[in-house]
């Protein structure tokens, strides 16, 4: 039926009507379900004609499993936007040719290739050249997996209505592991998931494939994340039994295609949990063998495996130090496991302890800092990219830069456990960016966490990134169509950390959203502002960790009396009639003697601490003069909550003018989640300013209008069913 | 974009190509979310022809915002099947008037209704007349919900290409309450749900609301159903809350346009529990002031709310009990409140508790028989079909017939907790069928429970209908796309039970998979048969409750030691080396004495026994010889197993030719479900043979291939995370 051979009004109507017999309700329209592989119709004559004549005749050398996901993506991709059938041609004819380097004729790989220096497999070349006077293009590399990137990338180019003459793009990732992490359950519980249930339908795996798993897959590889890890790191032991083992395989053998590979979350006391060992004490000759074994298993099934991501010793999760061995002694029994078979240990250094007689943010240094040079060569590290917990700004984690032997994998999130859920649109491009281009100064200045990260500060061997995925069963993937773009800047960033967070909305918008510029405009400016627009309504200052318990939903900047400290609200703003913050100074926690100078004597010192972090790294007083503004501590801070706010309502005041633009039922849809966004930045909004007014006791500033609500009100809501519980 | 207006071959290739792009991916195809409102585009030229002259005019009267549901629908249905631009007529132009009673010229009216009696809101007239030489149809009623009833029934027609000429088709709901029980948690985990979570996603109400929910109502509408309990019958009482009723009401005011009432269920404790009262003793005063408060309170915000669904003192539900009242008490308390604003009580029968001495399936007979006559007007008491739980096949529960002064109301499973999950290809229609046409002989020879059950029998004043929900959020709505067939039977039974369940599956199948003759006869087989297959490879000759444990997913005769004996499987099946089968003739628990005469004496004596319920009533030798076959009681039991298994490989089988008419993508799909489906069938097979000859000690019968595997193998195997976990 989609055969798009006829011609003629009567087959017209035919596909006419079952264009529409496909729609999926009566008010049809955009579910968002595509995400940015939409390849809507390219509506402006000459520039389809011109995309046309480039693209209309197309060869893909090959036929791996990969070959043939390229030739379906380029036969779905043209069909779509230039509104032809497309033609996979015989390679002399073509004038679009997708070949590995092996599969080239000599010449035409000399040419090409000629100053270019293929590092890895995954690198790719996309070359405009001529041949007998007809313009052609080639995309290469040593595999078929960067054809397939480079594929994507010459659609993007398409998408984004770039031109595609002349090409000489030579693309090559910052750093080698781009996963995502799922933090699935079994039962497809996602913690931390705001956009319904796990994608995984574990219980009908591995006899059932649906579509949908492909589709992932296509939009990870179109993007380059080339690894999933597919469980909770909070992680059930039964993945590792065969019973679930086999719903593994049937999963890695769809991603395998699209150069995804497989990571599992393991519990590190798996081994008498499922081993029927007494013990899971990392230095016992019966525990390693049981890895091996296991691994041994694995990797028979699924020769590409990726490896192991733990979260060890950490909010009660077993470690190693259950058996008095060290997070190095650990990760290494697993590297032992792993290596024989080419798999990675991505080791979690978010670790805090109750018996620690040592401040939340500084613990992750302490452990790990000591341990540097410890590690088996093919272990990472992998660390959030702050010191506490994905809160809507931090500092940066003061690992990054502090371990010169030992590789360091950035743990980003996606998923907006702080930010307000599915509800919130924040993009967080800058955020990432922010993150990436702070200076560690571990080597003197121009040592960013970015070069930390891809290796090139302290050349290692292995590089990682990970994101905490905002996936679900949501028909839109995301909860909110606007929220797809972080999991597409993360995988962007993860590719190249240079690109900035800018042009990265850009594209996005173009690719997801509307292809007039005005309202690409529009969409930029209100994605870029979008993340400041948050911290201002929920932590602004540098406060942290304040929102409501367990769940993380809505202002809680009351909480206390949780059974640890430095879970609590009043741990960390430590308001009080004086002042407000949390001194990490000299002469407080001291956690600025954790950071490399000259950041260390920046952060301890208020004079010189970036206005953003002000209240992370002090206590001070309500009067306290604001540099920036010349108001006082308390006026500024009540500003900026009154600021955020109104700052949304301007967000969805500019989303209502995008109406002409936008898919109806795309935009009605979004319309709802702006309302949601409104009124919960108020509350947000009310519920902080009423709380920290019963310290400041001081007014509100003139001209604002008070929350609505006495504190009570707000300190009364309830919401035992919030989405996305932790275990 | 969706506007037909366009001609011509470049618009043409425009649409083709905004067709494609709408596709859901690659391999695009139909996915299942469109149910049985599908309109496919009508091939079949002549057909079409013809259909599009008599509906190609068509004009709605009124503008209620039903009126507008109808209008919408008949423009997507008319431009889907048709393939022409359905025009919204002037009155007089058009060959299809839908209109109600009171918008009717007098004269017309006249003679359309001329020799009916519209008896309620809900009855539908579908009339052919000529005016000025045109043939005309009218859809008519007394309410514009009832024209939408009309419409429906018109499209179903065309749907089935049965002929629209000449039609004086009047139709009037048997039963007046047709609902759905969604056991859907306020957290979205659906008890018993195998197709993903809730389809409410209470965390984004009352602000975002889907297009889904218009869709469930509009197919829900499309079979005449009425209403939908919306949340699990284990009630959580925050539903009772302000913050949660302003969710309700949302969905309410989506609902009422398709003709839905809203209800719910309640927690009996919620007056302590969410109320701050020390009691819910039904007979305090100010127990019923704070029902009859909270009904006021609703009713303000729900006008039309219809009313209250409880779980009482059943499996650790609070109740009137609990307090030492009656069910009656209980339940004509909240009557009481409801009944000013016209909302119902549906109380639930279905009650064991374990400190009774008596039987599980007498119990609510037991209970319920003595309160015949003691409930006010505005309850109805809702009967589970047997007196066990929702098993493969059951006797009806003896309760049908057994209270004159008291409506009962029916409820069937549509989800399948004890029959295989989502992956297990069975039609309910010939269980319903079976169940609605037994005779009770409550009265004498024709008192089937149908009658009981529509309230003709005892001439009751109301009547209802429960079908517990297979809708979750899968794209396809109930995990398995013939499974929609469940709930499309439902409804159309609920209307009109005399309606074949063969009728049904072939109506069903037109509308939702294919037209071609062929196909629709081989998938009616395929359905019909489905059923009888279940039982034979599950629970044949009466036996009952032999699934897995807590779960109920797979094979578990061996259950035992539970904390209630009741809910093991050695006590429903009480093999032994003797015999098999649960003795409750008169020489056993006499369960038999709660039936009517003559079927208490047909029940009381194994020869008279239907083969189906054998051991259900009576516990038999191995070698007691089998009337229909001469086989021993243990070869007709294996034999059945087998039996069962092999008809599933041929329902694959016979589902693998059908692959040239069903839709590809939908076709894989399925091919992949009756995978599991007969894999699943023949563990179940192997598990209870295996098991069952462990006490027959008999060889299995020549020519069998024995179980793979050893009994302890499928004793052995877990499903912590099988889906739909009960409270």
């Amino acid at each position: 039926m989609n055969k798009l051979k006829v011609t003629g009004v009567l087959a017209c109507i035919v596909l006419l009507v079952s264009h529409l017999s496909h729609a999926s309700s009566i008010l049809s329209g955009d579910d968002g379900y595509r995400l940015w592989l939409k390849y809507d119709y390219i509506s402006h004559l000459e520039q389809r004609a011109s995309y046309s004549q480039q693209l209309s005749h197309w060869h893909v050398a090959g036929n791996s499993s990969t070959d043939k996901v390229i030739r379906q993506e380029l036969t779905y991709a043209f069909s779509s936007m230039l509104g032809n059938q497309a033609v996979d041609s015989q390679q002399g004819d073509a004038s679009l040719l997708v070949a590995n380097l092996a599969e080239l004729p000599e010449a035409l790989r000399n040419n090409a290739t000629d100053g270019k220096e293929f590092k890895t497999d995954e690198d790719y070349l996309i070359y405009g050249f001529s041949e007998n006077g007809q313009k052609k293009v080639l995309i290469t590399g040593k595999t078929d997996v960067a054809t397939l990137y480079g594929t994507y990338h010459l659609l993007r180019l398409v998408q984004t209505r770039q031109s595609i003459v002349s090409l000489n793009i030579f693309s090559s990732p910052k750093i080698s592991v781009r996963v995502l992490n799922h933090w699935d359950n079994l039962d497809r519980h996602v913690e931390r998931g705001y956009a319904g249930q796990s994608i995984w339908d574990w219980h009908k795996l591995p006899e059932l494939i649906y579509q949908r798993y492909h589709d992932y897959a296509r939009a990870n590889a179109s993007v380059g994340i080339n690894g999933t890890v597919l469980n909770n790191v909070n992680a059930d032991p039964l993945i590792l039994t065969p019973q679930y083992l086999e719903k593994v395989k049937a999963l890695a053998e769809v991603f395998r295609s699209y150069g995804m590979k497989v990571y599992l979350s393991v519990k590190f006391s798996s081994p008498q949990l499922i081993g029927g060992l007494e013990t899971s004490d990392p230095t016992k000759p019966e525990v390693l063998a049981w890895w091996k074994q296991k691994s041994k298993e694995i990797y028979a099934e699924i020769p590409d495996f990726g490896g192991f991501l733990v979260k060890a010793n950490s909010e009660g999760q077993p470690g190693p130090g259950d058996f008095g061995r060290t997070h190095a002694q650990g990760a290494n029994m697993l590297a032992e496991a792993l290596a024989p078979h080419g798999g990675i240990v991505m080791w979690r250094a978010f670790v805090y302890a109750n018996e620690k007689n040592e401040e939340r943010s500084k613990q992750a240094y302490s452990e790990f800092k000591p341990l540097d040079g410890k590690f088996l060569p093919n272990v990472l590290v992998q660390v959030k990219n702050g010191p506490i917990d994905f809160q809507p700004r931090e500092p940066i984690s003061p690992l990054f830069g502090a371990t010169p032997n030992t590789p360091l994998m950035m743990e980003f999130q996606i998923t907006q456990e702080y930010l307000g859920f599915s509800t919130h649109n924040v993009y967080l491009g800058p955020m990432y960016k922010e993150v990436l281009s702070t200076d560690t100064y571990a080597k003197g200045k121009g040592s960013t966490v970015a070069k930390v990260v891809d290796g090139s500060l302290f050349q290692n061997n292995i590089s990682g990134m990970a994101g905490v995925s905002n996936i679900g069963s949501d028909r839109n993937w995301t909860g909110n169509v606007l929220l797809q773009s972080n999991w597409y800047a993360f995988g962007r960033l993860a590719w190249d950390h240079e690109l900035s967070s800018e042009e990265i909305a850009q594209e996005w918008t173009q690719m997801t959203l509307t292809q007039n510029t005005q309202a690409v405009d529009k969409i930029v400016n209100l994605l870029m502002s979008s993340r400041e627009t948050t911290v201002n309504y929920m932590t602004p200052l540098g406060l942290h960790h304040i929102m409501d318990e367990g769940h993380h939903y809505g202002p809680g900047p009351w909480i206390k009396d949780l059974g640890r400290e430095d879970w609590t609200s009043v741990y960390y703003h430590k308001a009080d009639e004086q002042g407000i913050g949390f001194d990490r100074s000299p002469s407080g926690v001291n956690a600025v003697a954790q950071y490399h100078e000259p950041l260390r004597s920046r952060l301890a010192d208020p004079s010189t601490t970036p206005e953003e972090f002000l209240l992370w790294f002090h206590h001070l007083p309500w009067d306290y003069s604001i540099k920036s503004s010349g108001r006082s501590l308390w006026n500024e801070l009540v500003h900026r909550y009154y600021q955020g706010a109104s700052e949304v309502e301007e967000m969805a005041k500019q989303w209502s003018e995008l109406q002409p633009w936008i898919d109806p039922l795309l935009f009605a849809q979004q319309t709802m989640v702006f309302n949601i966004h409104q009124q919960e930045a108020k509350w947000w909004r009310d519920a902080c300013v009423s709380y920290f007014q019963s310290f400041a006791k001081r007014p509100l500033p003139d001209g604002l209008t008070p929350p609505a609500h006495p504190l009570d009100y707000y300190q009364n809501m309830k919401f035992p069913n919030a989405p996305g519980r932790g275990d």
